[in-house]
């Protein structure tokens, strides 16, 4: 079904994503190690919400509801009820509807959703936020934290490290059904470095990577079978970090002081669940080409209209799917556009532009709210070094949970084309 | 705001809530102990859908969205991305929206809100349930899991049974300031336990407790302020269960062949979430009353207008707390009126009629949609031993999450009367 009701991000804010290999992350050997603590999650959350407010001169008390996006504070930073954190980094916010939404990495996506509901049930003002803090704990820890996002009774003992090897099951999958091949996949990876290296906001904007580099990395899976198929320069980083944005109707457009042509307009969506339980075709993200239909059925328009994306590239991998799932490749064919370079900055689809989950980073719930962010601030021309060179008529975002199991798709308008 | 659109409870189902002390549950003395296992989530969940299709003629390919409550799976079944296991309940649920809600105890509350504007935004089918487990650790590991909806860092350290103290914080404030005596509060667990014992589903069905077992009941914690204003008898129990309802648009009734009279009317909703990070009036339920008022408000009708309630009796001293919050009783009276009979079953006004969380049970994501079912039981006859002894026109129900800072409050009207 189409949008009830016109709904509009008004502006955005992304926090600095960090973790190990950020410069600024106080880890064994930073010069604060010991002294200094890494930002809270009520930090990053507060950073977001006021960057937000300053942002767009939102008065705080017009808020009508408050929607996060967290996938396991509950782990790796003991805290559930987040709704009433974000509740908490305003004295305006006081009895205001908010709650938390998850659906593993898709969870900020899901914030979103929720808002856009709001909207149609006539609210003029919304306020989605996403976060997530999960460098607190060792990886291998982190990778059984994480597990919770599979159906951890069935698939936790594929490996030490879930996710990987469920993504180095696709990938083997893949290869052997296209003939992909890895130095292929790894132009995924070049690419997301490249653009971090853009990105001060960027987890990785310090790193450096190449074919030899992404190459010769260390392929950790125990389980045997799909260890061949990742590559530590295949994985989305385990990032800090939070992001906010204001999703308004026309009448919180003409509240906020602005125009259509400030903003940029939410013209379709799509949302589609599969069973935790099973598992269909490795070798296609059917789910997410499912919410993606949705979305531009909704916005009437289809992949030829794209002129940016984010789409959700937990690996490398993931990022070749996807470019399926979105209709920029036919099947099997990802891989080569990857390596075609037609989705680098300069390219004529540049997706992940900011480098994405594998180089700007994944802080888990605050993802999906950052595709949305990244797509707006492509459109507003605020990306700087990696702003691409033509404006964006249309931009999609990709946003997954778990295996192809929870998937968010937007189609996003820049209301000033 | 008042409802955008007309939304209707068209069923509802109720697992039994099973946990230590019920008969059922396998734990050391029962005689199937070491050979088998009890239910598990998934069990729990597919239970309540499969018996709300069974209940309502739902074709399950009519749905438009599912939404479920579940507070803090990641911990105790180490699942989190629940919402694509509500998709899992059956093979029609394939690719439609889903997502899992949290706001601690109020889950399941924010679980029908979500269903609330999910009808407001064009839906006419929506699938509604909430699950919790969390049998699974000891109790003072569930006490530190359970202690995630308060705020962590600030909150923990208050006992290693952070909610108890928390609560035994309010009834020593409760009690210094209105001279409230322990023999008045206890009323309250008398109740749900009596109530309980009518109620074949309730995880205390077996269990007895009057003046003297409640006066002598141990008094469990650490911290030595609190210690005498908390005791076992006080506490809702530690549940594993699931709940499910059917939310539909008047389209929706037309779909399922019903009327409004088969049905009950959600006319009033109230949904205010206080800051995380600070504590207010320790001897009130403040936000509770301000969700209660806003539903009050949509409904048009006053706390006189209401004949049966469901309040969150997470504590005995909170079920006083939350008829004050209502309306039923005055500042500091609402320890009288329990006092006073007129709440039970028999009484003028009938509150937790099954048992509430100290009878029934509270798994903790179920107990916000499974009060909602409970006043639909009512209104339509369904509640056997426990049953009214008049048709009730309205029903209140309030859930809260943490220590009065996420609030969820419905006024639901008869469509019969």
């Amino acid at each position: 079904m189409a949008l009830p009701k016109r709904a509009f991000i008004a502006g955005g804010s992304i926090t600095s994503f960090i973790g190990k290999g950020h410069p600024d992350f106080i880890w064994k050997k930073h010069p604060d190690f010991g002294t200094k603590e890494n930002p809270t999650w009520e930090e990053f959350l507060q950073q977001a919400v006021d960057e937000l407010i300053a942002q767009t001169g939102l008065n705080p008390a017009d808020v009508d509801r408050l929607y996060l996006g967290n996938f396991t504070g509950e782990l790796f930073v003991n805290q559930g009820h987040m709704g009433a954190g974000l509740v908490g980094t305003n004295p305006a916010f006081a009895n205001k509807p908010s709650m938390r939404v998850e659906g593993a990495c898709a969870s900020g996506g899901l914030a979103i959703m929720a808002g856009l509901d709001a909207i149609a049930a006539g609210a003029d003002i919304v306020l989605v936020a996403g976060v997530e803090v999960q460098t607190t704990v060792s990886a291998r820890d982190g990778g059984d934290f994480l597990a919770r996002a599979s159906h951890y009774s069935r698939q936790r003992s594929i490996d030490d490290f879930t996710f990987p090897a469920l993504f180095g099951r696709r990938a083997k999958a893949y290869c052997e059904a296209f003939g992909v091949t890895a130095d292929q996949i790894d132009t995924v990876s070049i690419k997301a470095y490249g653009n971090a290296s853009l990105n001060p906001k960027a987890h990785m904007k310090a790193a450096k990577m190449d074919a030899d580099t992404a190459a010769a990395s260390y392929k950790f899976l125990s389980n045997e079978e799909y260890k061949p198929f990742v590559k530590v320069s295949d994985c989305s980083q385990v990032s800090d970090g939070a992001s906010a944005m204001l999703l308004v109707s026309e009448a919180g457009l003409a509240k906020l002081g602005k125009s259509t042509a400030d903003v940029a307009e939410i013209v379709g969506r799509g949302h589609s669940v599969a069973s935790l339980y099973e598992d269909g075709d490795l070798t296609k993200l059917t789910t997410s080409a499912d919410a993606v239909s949705k979305a531009y059925a909704d916005a009437g328009v289809t992949a030829a209209d794209i002129n940016v994306a984010e789409v959700h590239d937990c690996f490398a991998v993931t990022e070749c799917m996807m470019y399926e799932a979105a209709g920029f490749a036919g099947a099997g064919e990802g891989a080569k556009l990857a390596a075609s370079g037609e989705t680098g900055i300069q390219g004529k689809i540049p997706v992940n532009t900011g480098g994405g989950l594998i180089g700007f980073g994944h802080p888990v719930g605050a993802t999906g709210v950052k595709q949305a962010v990244e797509i707006f601030r492509q459109m507003k021309g605020e990306c700087g070094d990696y702003q691409i060179p033509n404006t964006p008529k249309y931009g999609l975002t990709i946003n997954m949970g778990g295996d192809d199991k929870t998937v968010v798709s937007l189609v996003i308008a820049n209301g000033a084309i």
